[in-house]
């Protein structure tokens, strides 16, 4: 696979823990802007929890569904750094992830994807120098998103392909008999809970109902559609069966939180 | 109005209260960057009040001051998202915003500035597809921004002339007998208290004198003109009454909150 | 010294106590992409500590160590500003650094540099207008940035050459009968405290111990070399002897703050 070439505009997308509070992503930035001045850096999130690749996983997924092809991810949550743990290069519906093998791509992958470990052997080869133990965002990852999208080098270049790769952490949900059985993946900033579950799962059922904390919910279309303060269940933005409060905190008033069970009633 | 042709680095402007903990804004960004690689994406805040459109309004207003003609703004709080409520395409010295009629672009359009109403329905024929029910930013309002901004559409051709948006919901201040009666609108990061008090108040007085929470506090120039830790009031950067803490937090130490009011003492 | 011909995209790296909840950062930004399309705008911080210049001016000087030459810094903790503080302009190891005279620069110009007081007197000629009593950043040094990194205005213009600037804050580490006297310099976002001490220090010892808060540790390559929870110290990914917890949060868990002595006993 080709990324595109330069004078098109190639986006790289970020996807961290690091927080924006130190210069960590700002360092990521400068390494993509010096090596291909042509490429819009864009973040996607730096607040994944720092210790678990499950949210980031599905961020990364979801968030993939709404960028062009030839965007390059380079997604860092990556408490194994400077371990034995492998870096990897994807590649997913035209797009390239690039991330350590925790789980973290894991889901890309399913979407379907193939993945190749990136031998660190050949970055002095790409310029790149030697990578610091500690941060290879910065001295890895950006540089060869970089390269990428500066199409200067090739995903297959990077290293070996392998089918090996970490699954991905999110959990799946599973069928049940009079519907299925899944769970809150992660809750957005205005509390709202993203679960597992959405339209594969609803499927042609004519009247679903979402049940959490003993509440039935019927599937709404908008925020809307119930009084200010009262629960209610919608397929997002983002095609995930989302719990919310309308005006509120659905994960402070319902106590939701990654884990928490949620059933789809697909009567 | 035609804004900037391709080639030229048109600039988009981000106002939004999405946060940045989750990945909304960098796909608002996306849609802009696939559309028009040209354009320089400029976050101005995305910490507004989730449920509050005043702050939105008022700094809106004040930042376009210092904006290029052809800036193309997205705002949005928007907590009827999904609902009747009505995007806009408003046009205010010659720049352009979009965001919900609910007060957001209030502000802006006393500027004085003209409103179209976005016509969804106009939309599949500028390629955006068939928008998502509760994220607008991403799917009508980014995409369109960036059409705009690359000169591919004007804002006439988004929908009807109106003149019945919603008003701009940042109090007014009154004038009382000896000067005006105004109101904190906002509190920056650091406390600093924003006032919808200003030059045009203040006229032609020779001593005013700002009144709140009983201290009366002469008119400085700048922080340092009082000793650390004290009072002060001044005429800030985005031409605004201000009343601050040299080195402190005013909204902590005076108790001020949007809503305090404020007397202009124009003697 | 003349930096780089627009036509090539300059960095312009931004360093700030602004937080991102206001418009300010990107009211500076829009100064600089207005100025210079050809920029890339790039974010190291904006949470430095409000009225405190050492951990900037570390920051400073570490984050351009990962900057290219002709990167263009504006940096701004700047609590006296509309005082009579100076402003400068500096140049090091081909990078330029604008930003207020109390320290802030003072690391970089270790590098070593040398400083140009920028003269107000002279922004009119350069279209800048007259700025604020109270926003620096947006007014002048933003626009300076940009002028400087569209090659239309060179360091040497802005004022006279200087040498009796604000030295840097950062505490210096004092050798000692066996080994240095250091002390933490900054906590990161993961609770990591970076020191004063480095490769410098450590210099040819074959087994060097940080000492900190009674522990002896010895130094590591990466978080994983001990096990989740246990403190260590290594050299980070930017040159500082840096005292973590594996998986956890140094600076709570062993109550470390900038200030707190750390010995190295370079044995």
């Amino acid at each position: 696979m080709t990324l595109p070439a330069a004078g098109v505009a190639p986006i790289v997308a970020l996807t961290t823990d690091f927080g924006t509070r130190d210069p960590f992503v700002g360092l990521m930035k400068v390494q993509v802007h010096a090596r291909c001045p042509a490429a819009r850096v864009v973040d996607l999130t730096h607040e994944l929890p720092a210790f678990d690749p499950a949210a980031g996983a599905f961020w990364l997924e979801r968030a993939a569904r709404w960028c062009p092809a030839g965007t390059v991810h380079v997604a860092v949550v990556d408490p194994g750094v400077g371990s034995a743990r492998r870096l990897l290069a994807a590649v997913a519906g035209g797009q390239v992830f690039l991330g350590p093998d925790n789980g973290l791509l894991g889901a890309v992958l399913e979407s379907p994807g193939r993945a190749h470990v990136i031998d660190l052997g050949r970055l002095e080869r790409l310029g790149l120098g030697v990578p610091s133990a500690t941060f290879h965002g910065r001295d890895v990852l950006a540089p060869l998103a970089a390269e990428l999208a500066a199409g200067r080098v090739e995903v297959e270049a990077l290293g070996p392909a392998i089918d090996d790769w970490v699954r991905s952490p999110v959990p799946r949900p599973t069928r049940e008999r009079r519907g299925w059985r899944g769970a809150v993946v992660l809750l957005d900033r205005y509390g709202n809970a993203f679960t597992n579950l959405g339209p594969k799962q609803i499927g042609a059922a004519s009247n679903p109902v979402i049940v959490v904390k003993s509440l039935r919910l019927p599937l709404r279309r908008t925020y809307r559609d119930v009084p200010a303060g009262s629960p209610l269940a919608l397929v997002n933005s983002f095609d995930a069966i989302e719990i919310a409060v309308a005006q509120g905190d659905a994960g402070a008033q319902l106590e939701l939180r990654p884990g928490t069970p949620v059933w789809l009633e697909a009567g």
